[in-house]
């Protein structure tokens, strides 16, 4: 835990470059914003540097550097910054992922910061622990996906690694689920305890090499009764996926 | 359909006071970009103008502005405008709203552009042809929202209207959904083929009068495993709400 006496230029031009992959991943942090992401990022994550208005209620034993409102919007990427930001170390990659018994995500190429927040949060409600992201996949230490994910990032393991060197270590029956154009009713089709969900990039889907691994073959129907086909939003998909997936085992 | 022979500094103004909601309800008109919405549009509405560069491929019989590149940068709200940009005229809202037999949702001060937008391309993607709005929801023809739905605002139907005065129009035993932290979990209940499915703001939820007129009360459980109770997001909670609406009809 760093604390700083005053906010000076240089500490502000630091914690800006923090919205720059490079500087991140140089210095192997990431900014967090906001009572609620702070709030749970605290629970599980020891901070490097916690700076807060008067108004912050503190977890008990935390302690933080103390801002001014004018300060705080100094170091804010938020218009309207709330009480607290902090600066957290980024989790070390797990070398080995927990498959057996457990649904794990898949997402290939995901490129918006809101969608990839977005289905962090929907992760974390599903009780899906491990989310692993090609390399092409937008950064999930990006402030724009920590404050999309409203403080599911504290909850759920993310790991970046080549997606088709990871399913290679699956054994070979292992489900691996994808939605496909020409998938199966997932309403219909049988969904195992254990599985990876993959999910593709906003404009392209799944990749051709990644698709050609998927041994579950799932569909959303729509029910537009003859219109337009259209499609549906990758965090939206990964909703209602994991919403069937879950519904069968209540 | 007008047509303009240059655009005209008077033009760009009149068409950027677009994306205020006073001067669309003074002029009755909406913004919609791109090849995708306005494709969509031109399927069931018809231009007031459009704008469009060399490498759009109109619709046979649409006619329409011919302009550059910087100038389509000069009327878009966007930064990397897509071709095209129409005018259309805001539908006059219906009368009266068919219920029976059917699916409709209501929104009860859904606050994010993006979010409405979303909500409505499920909309669309589950066959629902209705949206009741409460008077503070955003305005459906913000052009965040238009561009938000992907096309879907050219095939649902919007109405704003007071909730509570239309919950009053209903007969005692229609089936008024919403999801609620108190509700039954939706995937055990009986969910009927016709029925109100009521969503909520994003901070406050549905409000309190509204809520009392809610004789369904829905869950979407989490499977958090004890972990800090969390929320979904609107959109997400309307997506697993009509998914699961819909599967019970396949």
């Amino acid at each position: 835990m760093t604390f700083f006496k005053m906010i000076s230029k240089n500490l502000v031009k630091y914690i800006h470059q923090l919205e720059q992959k490079k500087y991140r991943k140089r210095e192997g942090l990431f900014v967090a914003e906001g009572t609620k992401v702070v709030g749970d990022l605290l629970k599980y994550h020891r901070p490097k540097a916690l700076f807060a208005t008067d108004g912050w209620k503190a977890p008990v034993g935390i302690s933080y550097t103390k801002v001014s409102e004018d300060e705080l919007l100094r170091i804010s990427f938020q218009q309207h910054p709330q009480q607290v930001i902090g600066l957290f170390p980024i989790p070390s990659q797990k070398a080995t992922i927990d498959f057996y018994g457990k649904l794990v995500l898949a997402l290939d190429g995901v490129q918006d910061p809101g969608n990839l927040g977005t289905i962090i949060r929907i992760a974390d409600w599903f009780g899906i622990g491990t989310i692993i992201c090609s390399e092409d996949t937008a950064d999930a230490w990006n402030p724009k996906v920590i404050q999309a994910t409203m403080g599911s990032i504290a909850r759920v393991n993310i790991i970046y690694a080549n997606l088709l060197d990871m399913l290679e270590t699956l054994p070979p029956d292992f489900p691996v689920y994808g939605t496909l154009l020409d998938g199966e009713n997932i309403y219909s089709q049988p969904l195992s305890e254990e599985g990876l969900i993959i999910m593709g990039n906003e404009g392209n889907g799944i990749s051709d090499a990644v698709r050609a691994k998927i041994n579950k073959r799932l569909l959303i129907p729509d029910f537009h009764h003859g219109e337009t086909a259209d499609s549906l939003n990758v965090a939206i998909a990964t909703a209602i996926t994991c919403s069937e997936f879950r519904r069968r085992q209540t």
